[in-house]
């Protein structure tokens, strides 16, 4: 058995917490809100993000960084993306030896079209890094954490790190599969949330699941196609960090993406929606990235594009989808 | 403008019906069933299949099924699989020219393993075949004759036809895509039903949306597997008539698969399941075919044989889903 400290007390930092302390590895959870901490040590819950759920008494947490770079060589990285870079080098600062790091982070950086990963790598002295690799697909945390059945995909550039994850996480509920494809992985992850905006939004301007099914199907082609460019593997699109994350996304009321489409398909301004949100929606950020991106590497992307359209430029709902619709007649 | 004679009156012909006389053609539609055909000469609507929905009135239906091949050049086939050969062998009986076949059925043939399109090539005479087409996607008639937006693909293996249904039945709210893949969309649409029966016996059991996804990515990946081996292009099954009709069927409860799987989730025999369908139920017949076919080509298909196992020799749920989530540590 290992120790693992896992950096953020989040929904889904905290569902695979329990994981690690249902498996038998003793976990150390460390995060910046002390009544959160205390609430996790004191009365083994986390009601903020994952309301009643009883989590295994043997999980300890901390407010001290130091305390938590120490306890183990194995780290999980449970933090928004836009948190990463501050969070690994603070951790860094701490070290004097190699540590392995496991995130499941879904973004890509505004400023940089980093993966995760690569941020992570980024921060980290080459003296520190013992590898990286990343847990990711239809994993919701409200789920998890009361032993739903589950499938993630693990993946790392290093095959020693992708299986250290899945022996780390595996078990009668989580079941992991390694995946040799750490760009796609990563990718898949955080390009859903763009669809799973866009999603929210035509489901919350009342239209029906024909029209969900579509976006879905046309999103997955144009993410794709944007992640063979970045040099994934197109396979893996099709797969739990792909597709699979993209349904469990576009058709949970779980997701705060979605969520957060949904409330703007009803009428709230972007601003509105995004003060409602208790939880960080990666997508919203995501799509700044990627819209960004594509134009720079030229690749048509229509959704992800209306959606920016949408979300930072003011373009009414109305007028973005007739633009998705009223395309010429095309094969697929 | 053109005439089609649409062949059966059940909810896709029906909202198809709609949507060629919505488009300014003359449609007669043909039928069994004589309380539906006056319901639908007199009143514009079918509230069998599809409730309170007002029809075009410009459609006219009949028993007659003389009258309704002397209409038109064009056939809409909208039928269940296994009434395909019969009445494509009545129509042809009464031919003495060449006849485009368009169809929307979703199934293979039991005893051949035939595609829908091979079905109706076989029950025809060759000088009354004047190509074969399909029409599929993530289409549920309940939206579609709301005028809800629906993208769907059209596909035949004469490009003229693909394009030729593409010009019928496009419109504001129904786009539609060719495809020059006919075993890929036909094997979608058919093989989509499998993973939808056993993700409603997922729901019904009381398992998550987690497990749905994986269910549904696992399941796609062995479709495709089975697709790729009859000849199949494995990036059909990406897309509408793919992933996209795998997403509404599985996620909907307007599907008849899903209601299905889900009432034997719930603890209903199959027979008492299917006994409470007032629809066919394609994907309980598709499990039937394709458990053996992929017998026959030695394919891996774990959810097919494991609902093959609950649907057709009395295994228990709880047996079914402990094979399908107890296998070894893997890669994806």
């Amino acid at each position: 058995m290992s120790n693992v400290a896992v950096f953020g007390t989040g929904s889904f930092g905290t569902a695979l917490a329990n994981v690690l302390a249902q498996n038998g590895h003793d976990v150390l959870m460390w995060g910046k809100n002390k009544q959160t901490i205390d609430e996790i040590n004191q009365f083994h819950t986390n009601s903020c993000y994952l309301n009643e759920a009883h989590l295994d008494k043997a999980i300890k947490a901390t407010q001290n960084l130091k305390e938590a770079t120490q306890f183990s060589d194995t780290y999980l990285i449970a933090l928004p993306t836009k948190a990463i870079r501050e969070v690994v080098q603070q951790i860094d600062a701490q070290l004097d030896s190699k540590k392995t790091f496991i995130h499941v982070a879904k973004g890509i950086e505004n400023s940089t079209f980093e993966r995760v990963s690569e941020m992570i790598e980024d921060s980290l002295s080459p003296e520190h890094n013992g590898g990286i690799g990343v847990l990711s697909g239809p994993s919701h945390a409200e789920e998890v954490v009361i032993q739903q059945p589950t499938t993630v995909a693990a993946s790392s550039s290093d095959p020693k790190v992708s299986k250290q994850i899945q022996d780390l996480f595996m078990n009668d509920y989580l079941r992991v599969y390694t995946n040799d494809d750490l760009v796609g992985v990563e990718l898949g992850g955080a390009l859903k949330n763009i669809i799973a905006v866009a999603s929210g939004i035509v489901a919350g301007m009342g239209f029906g699941d024909n029209a969900k099914a579509a976006l879905m199907t046309r999103g997955l082609a144009e993410i794709s196609r944007l992640g063979e460019e970045l040099g994934a593997d197109p396979m893996t699109f099709l797969g739990l960090g792909g597709i699979g994350d993209l349904i469990v996304t576009c058709t949970s009321t779980h997701s705060r993406n979605y969520t957060l489409g949904y409330k703007i398909g009803q009428g709230k301004t972007v601003d509105e929606a995004l003060s409602e949100m208790s939880m960080v929606a990666e997508g919203f950020y995501t799509t700044e990235s990627v819209y960004h991106l594509a134009k720079q590497k030229n690749i048509e992307m229509p959704i992800t594009s209306a959606l920016y359209g949408v979300l930072f430029e003011n373009v009414p709902l109305d007028k973005s989808l007739k633009l998705l619709m009223g395309r010429d007649k095309k094969s697929e």
